[in-house]
């Protein structure tokens, strides 16, 4: 009897898995090669298959099925079980939304995205507002469906984190404040950093990007690297991942950043145990763990010392003539200036989290309070003046910079600071048990992808985030590890001493 | 009670749309960035796809909706009265197949396309044979199951082009061999065309392609050039076309002429009538009126001397230090160089036929007479040697070179001699109408995309291909208007009088 659920389980999550696919290639062609104008069809296309999902997903043959594998948890692999326990709670938060609610929301959430990249364009907020209106009152609906008396912004944030309230991110995000508004506030003297600013070819630059993707491991065979306007990553198994990158020519580090960022998506996707790749759990587990990830790879390994001194021999190899005069330190100083600034995927290090802290402190507003979506530009400015001390000129620099509120992406962005902060304890534990800069200094980061391999990637989402990282930190969560790291390696970079 | 099931017919239809819009999205992935390893996992999604588009293709409730619109045509908006006409003959194509059989032939063909391209690449039929021998020997047991007592090629032919036998293409086939061997046989002294072998950088070829798309009037809101091995064309409606070319830096007329080849087939999709473009009616009716336009794009207008006329002092421009010793009628000559060749793709207009029947009679001999497909090697090379007088060094430049067989795709070559055909009398048909020649001289194609439109692509399929095309030409179908131009052609070009 058992046997025969399991069977029909395991046919129905190839189902499944054969839509997600089928769904994330149609949204990684959108954002990268789809002809403009075919945007309307492909909001259709969406909308019949979300609706072919939820009705799986929904169904009461699912649910039946879901409940007898966990009435028999002995008896079933513990794949499935973990898979069915995981369904059982999506499900409930799917089921309560009504069928054509969303199924219009999967269309909406299609046009709000087009429209943004027009409005981006044109730095048009009020031409973006009615999409934004419409997903946000959307998001609202479905989280009070959910959790009729919970406030909105927690049931969103646990959605992309089980687990994670706005207390936790409070704390969190005032002692970023606390801790590294001062070491921000001593920088004065800048180094420089007009070589970052040569003439770099693409075409060089393309090449570089294939060094970097060697570097990190990434098998072309499973990987490859596009190009788009917003750097991103997405799989469809780990057999199938895909980054991308933007090349500026008078900007080699803006490339070789996302390139190491992506990357690292790229790295936790790809060892993923082969067992679940291909089930609902073969995927990275958290929006925090995986940004964790990334920013890893790109800022603790890509941003070291050690790091820099491994690749600029090549790099001096790829950009003869832009970096004939430039030492190893010199790149390292310099990919790490530090200054208040603009754009968050642009942002040095220290002041990242700062550009964070302003959207969580928006979205929690927006959702739990009072602020309403036309009054985003005129609060996102004061809030960027407040904090960063800087004036936004635009909204194409300011509100309407990040895809994510476009794709109906909230709560998502707190991920960010805490996969940043993740890191820095990880990398402490990493250093207690094996001599980390000496590989990185090699180039070799290996024994650093094994180390993750062992404790987190390989899990996929068997674990629950929490239990991941505290494992792989053999300790709870401590955000002073992240600002302690901050402050270490900015006093020393700038002298504040 | 009609109106009811007109409205579920047209919910239906849109699902239809959304899943082939997905197959064929992925399709195309496939073919152009996908990493090679993920092939296993895309064969899996096209399985469930196709699995459920069967269901949907043969429920006796798709079946019930298509008997009632035909039983009312009369109350029926016409457009879904000829889609379930057509829908009925398909069904009765794929129900007569058992759904496992027709789930893991598309599984199968998946894979047989992977392998071929890695057999093509090491020259290696072997590797390839027993994934051949797969989808011939479903492709033989599909079209008994349709037609029991049918001839297995003519039932397989029928398919691409209703109505079209072996009886008519041996009278075409014969009719070109008899007409065109001796042309050919009289060529002896052949121009220049090293100025076609200069080096042609690739990102000035990209740039000619962008000037080509915009002489054929290719809006790139709707379509997109992207870059394969292998030049092709897909559409998931006609607000979404996609071309491909391929560049190589040493024959600039190789992409030069895949753009207007690819872009003839995207001209037709873009003209389709806006009233059924969401429909399955919505796209071109047959492969060899599909051919038909391509090839008039390519040969009749693309290497006629008034197009070379029109377009030269542009190539001069892109490529100034590669032409500058060159007149546009050198150009001419040399695009129409003709010669027994190997490759059928890149095979001048006149010997290109011959490619083709070889690949008809070897194909009908292979599904109803005793050729086996271990065999297809030596019978290839036999059949080059005796039509084309050549040797064929390997597989890869023979038997192996074209991707349809590896697709499944028996019975779709022949199109492209017919369409090649269609044109000839199509242009005669023009040139009684408007002065095609002035136009193409000045680089305007306007009214020939007019033309064709009013004439052919609005209708997209809702005429029978035969109906459609003897509308367009004003009289049946003439195969020696085709070979009366060939001849008329080369025999100017090479002097042979």
């Amino acid at each position: 009897m058992i046997e025969e659920t399991v069977k029909r389980y395991r046919a129905y999550l190839g189902k499944l898995r054969a839509y997600r696919h089928a769904m994330g290639l149609m949204n990684y062609d959108m954002n990268t090669i789809m002809p403009k104008g075919a945007g309307p069809i492909v909001g259709e296309t969406f909308g019949v298959l979300s609706e072919a999902v939820y009705d799986m997903y929904t169904s009461p043959e699912t649910e039946a099925m879901q409940r007898e594998i966990l009435a028999h948890r002995d008896e079933v692999d513990p794949i499935l079980v973990r898979t069915a326990e995981l369904a059982t709670e999506e499900r409930a938060r799917i089921a309560c939304i009504p069928k054509d609610e969303y199924v219009q929301y999967t269309i909406d959430q299609t046009t709000a995205d087009q429209v943004w990249h027009e409005a981006k364009l044109k730095s048009d907020f009020p031409m973006f507002l009615p999409h934004l209106e419409k997903l946000i009152a959307a998001k609202k609906r479905f989280a009070r469906y959910y959790r009729p008396d919970a406030p909105v912004y927690g049931t969103m944030l646990d959605e992309y984190e089980k687990g994670l309230c706005t207390e936790t991110l409070d704390r969190f995000f005032k002692t970023v404040r606390d801790r590294l508004v001062p070491v921000i506030a001593k920088i004065k003297e800048q180094p420089d950093v007009s070589f970052l600013h040569r003439y770099y070819p693409i075409a060089e630059q393309r090449i570089f990007s294939d060094y970097l993707m060697d570097v990190l491991g990434l098998d072309r065979n499973h990987c490859i690297i596009g190009e788009t306007e917003h750097p991103f990553t997405t799989e469809f198994t780990k057999y199938d991942v895909r980054i991308t990158t933007h090349y500026h020519e008078d900007m080699v580090e803006a490339s070789m950043y996302s390139v190491i960022h992506e990357g690292g998506h790229a790295t936790y996707e790809r060892n993923i145990a082969d067992e679940i790749a291909k089930t609902p759990l073969g995927r990275g587990v958290s929006m925090s763990v995986h940004e964790g990830q990334s920013r890893f790879f790109e800022n603790i390994i890509g941003r070291s010392e050690p790091f820099i001194e491994a690749i600029f021999p090549k790099m001096q190899e790829i950009f003869p003539a832009q970096l004939k005069d430039v030492t190893a330190h010199d790149f390292y100083v310099a990919v790490n200036k530090a200054e208040p600034s603009l754009i968050r995927t642009e942002a040095d290090e220290l002041t990242y989290p700062l550009h964070v802290m302003i959207r969580y402190e928006l979205e929690k507003r927006l959702f739990d309070g009072d602020l309403e979506a036309k009054d985003l530009p005129k609060e996102w400015n004061r809030m960027y003046k407040e904090y960063l001390g800087i004036d936004v000129p635009d909204d194409r620099r300011g509100v309407l910079q990040d895809s994510h509120w476009a794709s109906g992406l909230f709560g998502y962005f707190p991920s960010y600071a805490l996969g940043s902060a993740f890191g820095a304890q990880l990398i402490k534990r990493m250093e207690r048990e094996f001599d980390v800069w000496s590989s990185v200094r090699a180039g070799d980061l290996k024994p650093i992808v094994a180390w993750l391999t062992e404790h987190i990637y390989r899990f996929g989402s068997i674990k629950e985030p929490t239990q991941l990282m505290e494992e792989a930190f053999g300790a709870p969560f401590d955000p002073t590890y992240y600002t302690d790291y901050l402050t270490a390696k900015f006093t020393k970079l700038y002298h504040l001493n």
